[in-house]
C-alpha cells in the first residue's frame, strides 16, 4: 500500500476541532470521558479531515480487545488433523483464559488466504498475536509486522528479527537430535537413516543439524524428506528402504512420521527393534505409547510451549529474544 | 495500492444527498440517530457517487470486517478431540473463504468463558457468528442477540426465537433415529437399547424421541444417558449390560460412544452382531469403517452442514427459520 498523500495527524484533528490531542484520542479510543457536544464535533473533524486512527497502535495502547489472535500458518485441515497443534493451543488457551484473555483462532484454508489474516490484524481487533508452524517465505511475518502488533513466535523464526530481534519459544531442537542419534550409536547401530520434517520450517531443519552434528559425513542417500505427516513418513521410510536396505537404524523428526516408518517397516518384514531401531521426537502421547512396539522419543513440552508463548506476550509485552526448553529422552522397546 | 483516481469525498455525498456532513458521517457509521427517509438519501448518494470510507478506516466506521465469528459451545478440549467439531469447521471454512471472509474461531475452557466470548461479539470485530453445540440453558445466545449480531446456529436451538425466529441448520435427527431402530427390529431384534447423547443439547433430544417413536412403552432401563464422547458410550453400555443382560440391541447417539460400547461388549464376551447388533449416529470416518466389526450407522452430512450455516450467514443475513438436511442409514457389518 503506497500513501501518496501524508495522512491527516491526530493534531491537526485537534486543531480543526478546537480540543487538545488528549481529548482527541480519548474519542477515538472510545473511552467515555467526553462529553457529547465536544465528542460529535471531533468526530466531525475526523471525517473532514479523513483521519484514520493507527487501529494498531489504538490497540496497544488501550488493550481494550482483551484477545489475542493465534494463527497456525497451516491449512486449517492439518491444525485438526495433528495432535501437536492441538497441544499448543491447550496451553495457550490456558494462558489466555487465566488472565480474562480471548483467545481469537484466525484459521485459513492455505497461504493465499495469509494476507485476510494480515488484514484483520492490522483491523484493531486484538491486543497481539501468537503465531506458530511459520515456513520460510511466508509474507505472515511481514503482515504482522506492518500491522504493528506485539508478537510471540511458536518455533525459531528464519530471520534474527533485525535490531529489535524477535520473541519466540522453541525446544532444543538441535540438542534434541543429538541426543537421539547418539542413543542410536550408543546401541551400537552403524546405518543411522533420517526422516526429515518439511525442510521449509526451522524445526526441521535445526533437527537435521543435530543429525549431521553426530552422524559427520553420512551418506546422503540416508537422509529423506518429509513432511512431519504419517503419510510422508511412510513415503520417506520406503525411499530410504529402496537406496540403503542394509539401514538398521531411523530417526523421524516427529513421532506422527516414526508411526507411519513403523508400518512400512512391518510391511517389509523388518523387526523393530531387532532389525531397525526407530526413534521419534515430540513424544506425543498417546501416539509414542500406542505404537508397535512402542516409540523411544524426544520429548518436548509441547503445552510448556504454548503456555509460555501467551505468558511473554501478555507480561513481557513480548521483549524480543529466544526462549528455548529442554528436551528429554524418553526409551520405550522401538530403540 | 495507489489512488488514481480520486476518491469522492465525504464532502461530495453530504452535497449530492442535501444534508449536512455530520449527518452522513452518522448514516454511515451505523448510529441510530438519523430519521429514516433522510439516511436513505444518503445511502442512495453514497450509491450513486460510489463513496467508500477509506478502506481502513472501514472496519472502525461502518463495522463491516469481513470476518465471521464461530463459536463452539464446548471446552476447548473437545472441541480437538471429537472429530465431529473438525468436520463442521470444515465446510464452514471452505465457505467463508470462498467469500473471503476470515473464521474467527473463539476457544473457550469452560462455560464461565461465554460472557467473555460475549464482549468480543459486541465489541465490533466480526460481522456475525455461527454457533455450534450449544447447550440448553447456556447464556451464549443472549449475550449474542445483545451484541445485535445476525447469527445462524448448527443445531436447532431449544427455543423458537419468539416472532422473529431463529436461524439455523440442523439434520434430521428424529428421523434418522427412527431408521435406526427400524433397521435394529428389523433383523428380528426385540430388547433394543439406547445409549442417548448429552440430554441437554437437542441432537440428543431428538435422537430419543424417534427411538420412543418406535419402541413405544420400551423399559426406561433400557435407556442410559451418555455424553457423546467413548468414555460416556463405554460407561453407558456397562450400566446398559448389569440392568439387562438380555438386551440384543444397542442404538447409540454417536458413532463415537458405538465405538466404547463395542469395546465393552467385546470385554463382557458379546459378539456383535450375533449377540448384540450395534448401531450408531454420524457416520464419522474413518471411525465407522476401522471400528470392530465396522459400523452401522445414520449418516449425516456433517461438513455440508457447516457449510449451509455459513452461506446461509453471507447470502440471506441469516433469515429466521430452520433448514432440516436429510440423514441416511448406511448398513456395515455391527447391525
Amino acid at each position: 500500500m503506497t500513501d501518496t498523500v501524508p495522512r491527516p495527524t491526530l493534531e491537526a484533528v485537534a486543531a480543526r476541532a478546537g480540543v487538545s490531542r488528549a481529548t482527541v484520542s480519548r474519542v477515538v479510543n472510545g473511552s467515555d470521558g467526553v462529553r457529547e457536544p465536544l465528542a460529535e464535533r471531533v468526530r466531525r473533524a475526523v471525517d473532514e479531515l479523513g483521519y484514520v486512527p493507527n487501529q494498531a497502535a489504538r490497540s496497544l495502547v488501550t488493550k481494550r480487545h482483551d484477545a489475542i489472535a493465534v494463527i497456525v500458518a497451516e491449512p486449517e485441515t492439518r491444525v485438526f488433523a495433528d495432535p501437536f497443534f492441538a497441544r499448543q493451543l491447550r496451553g495457550i488457551s490456558k494462558e489466555l483464559t487465566a488472565h480474562d484473555n480471548q483467545l481469537v483462532l484466525l484459521l485459513t484454508e492455505d497461504r493465499d488466504d495469509h494476507a485476510r489474516v494480515g488484514r484483520y490484524l492490522a483491523g484493531g481487533h486484538v491486543d497481539g498475536a501468537l503465531v506458530f508452524s511459520l515456513h520460510i517465505d511466508d509474507p505472515l511475518p511481514q503482515l504482522i509486522q506492518r500491522a504493528g502488533l506485539p508478537t510471540v513466535y511458536g518455533g525459531r523464526p528464519d530471520w534474527n528479527g533485525g535490531q529489535g530481534g524477535v520473541a519466540y519459544v522453541d525446544s532444543d531442537n538441535r540438542g534434541g537430535a543429538r541426543d537421539a542419534v547418539r542413543h542410536l550409536l550408543g546401541l551400537g547401530r552403524e546405518r543411522v537413516a533420517h526422516i526429515t520434517g518439511a525442510l521449509d520450517q526451522t524445526a526441521a531443519v535445526d533437527r537435521l543439524d543435530g543429525f549431521r552434528d553426530v552422524m559427520g559425513g553420512a551418506d546422503p542417500l540416508l537422509v529423506a524428506e518429509g513432511d512431519f505427516t504419517p503419510g510422508g513418513g511412510e513415503r520417506a521410510m520406503r525411499l530410504l528402504l529402496e537406496r540403503c536396505p542394509s539401514l538398521d537404524a531411523v530417526f523421524a523428526a516427529n513421532d506422527l512420521m516414526a508411526a507411519g516408518a513403523l508400518r512400512v517397516l512391518r510391511e517389509h518384514g523388518r523387526r523393530v527393534p531387532d532389525d531397525v531401531a526407530v526413534v521419534g521426537f515430540d513424544d506425543m502421547l498417546p501416539i509414542a505409547e500406542q505404537t508397535d512396539p512402542p516409540l523411544t522419543t524426544v520429548r518436548q513440552d509441547i503445552e510448556e510451549m504454548g503456555r509460555l508463548m501467551a505468558r511473554r506476550l501478555l507480561n513481557d509485552g513480548a521483549e524480543p529474544d529466544g526462549l528455548i526448553l529442554p528436551t528429554m529422552l524418553v526409551r520405550r522397546a522401538s530403540a
